[in-house]
């Protein structure tokens, strides 16, 4: 089983998507987002890249959705909930679909086409998506949202607790791409104060600074659920391992 | 200072360039083997990005020219010299200028637009690297070449030494953005295997398919020169440190 990486939605490794599962990981905070949205009983969460065809959208699905989006770290103008894990709570979301758009995370769900699947990981639910990986059979990518195309420290680390996870279960060998040897090494740098090392990274320094540092010590829960959001059409919907 | 890491010419972290001093490093083995001629006396050495530009460059040059160009690891077809560092001898490259291309590491020079200065750097003059980059007083941006534009283990080890060095030797702090922390990791986890580590990665693997290992044993020697390749116009010439 091939476990290639990519370090950001506009890696080029991206175009090895084809015939694989991909694994979305945007630690801070889209992935947590999701995964904490369906953990609390959410319908689904249908990812858009722009704040207007996240209007459409909801528009289109009626009352019953919610208009969701994030720009700058913060809530988009004239939208229900921005990108916190922490707005997501069961009253809140339970039996409604969510429109989500974000400046990084939900856009690199378009990034690996021709994936045979296509999932959404995060620290909440790593051991969850490696057992859902494995039950595929398939090769594996995982995309790291990134911060506009670049590498970040915290969604390296995730795709590095993955593969952690993956290679505790796996009954074959696993055939670890350069950058997936990577990933794993700096999970192993980090494990142990996963928290410090979101709140020292380049974007969880950006979190603080905008007075959502709470919302690091939620996207640092190892292993909350056994959610995997998995992508059916245009929306992730909870798939339990 | 301010020390960023592309991890590979495509990255969009090389868009940061302007105004700062740029090293490339393409350890396996274009700035291996740019040093090794420098070090070995050469006068200065082309770095071009296709077959043809090579020819083009070298003709114009006339007799004092070496043409040397690499494709798929080998020796390009028809051009006198390839990429192997162990070819580039003080007997054949002293007092001549040699025009190189190769698949990755020779365009990687071309992906800085702006740059206030172009140097290439390699295991073999990690710390004459650091010392001379000190010396500009530049923020700095080092370029792996990767491979076709995807993340390689061995060059982000490299930029994780040069790393280490400037931080041995910087009397201010260093702001390290999240890719040079984590490649910092990286050389801390293979810095005492650095030649177990060029010899399981994905490329040296390939490098050593082709029957050219014993290279590897050369591009693992740790600051063996003083010198610094410089870009002055269109070549590499040595500066000492």
């Amino acid at each position: 089983m091939i476990v290639e990486v990519a370090f950001s939605r506009l890696d080029p490794a991206c175009r090895s998507a084809s015939g694989r599962a991909v694994a979305v990981i945007d630690v801070i905070r889209a992935t947590t987002t999701i995964t904490m949205a369906l953990h609390h009983g959410c319908a689904g969460v249908i990812p858009v890249r722009t704040l207007s065809e996240a209007r459409a959208v909801a528009q289109r699905l009626g009352g019953g959705a919610i208009l969701a989006g994030e720009r700058r770290a913060g809530k988009a103008v004239g939208f229900e909930l921005g990108n916190s894990p922490a707005e997501y709570g069961r009253e809140r979301v339970r039996d409604k679909t969510v429109v989500l758009t974000t400046t990084n995370g939900t856009r690199a769900f378009q990034a690996a086409p021709g994936a045979q699947a296509i999932i959404a990981c995060s620290f909440l639910n790593a051991a969850a998506t490696a057992r859902w990986l494995r039950g595929t059979g398939l090769d594996i990518l995982i995309v790291c949202a990134g911060t506009h195309g670049r590498f970040c420290l915290e969604d390296a680390v995730g795709s590095g607790m993955l593969i952690d996870r993956l290679l505790c279960i796996s009954d074959r060998a696993l055939e670890l791409s350069d950058a997936a040897r990577a990933a794993h090494q700096l999970f192993a740098t980090y494990r142990d104060d996963l928290l410090g090392m979101l709140r020292g990274c380049e974007w969880g320094r950006h979190i603080i600074h905008k007075g959502l540092g709470a919302d690091l010590e939620i996207c640092a829960q190892v292993d909350l659920t056994d959610i995997v959001p998995v992508m059916h059409k245009d929306r992730l919907v909870a798939e339990y391992t």
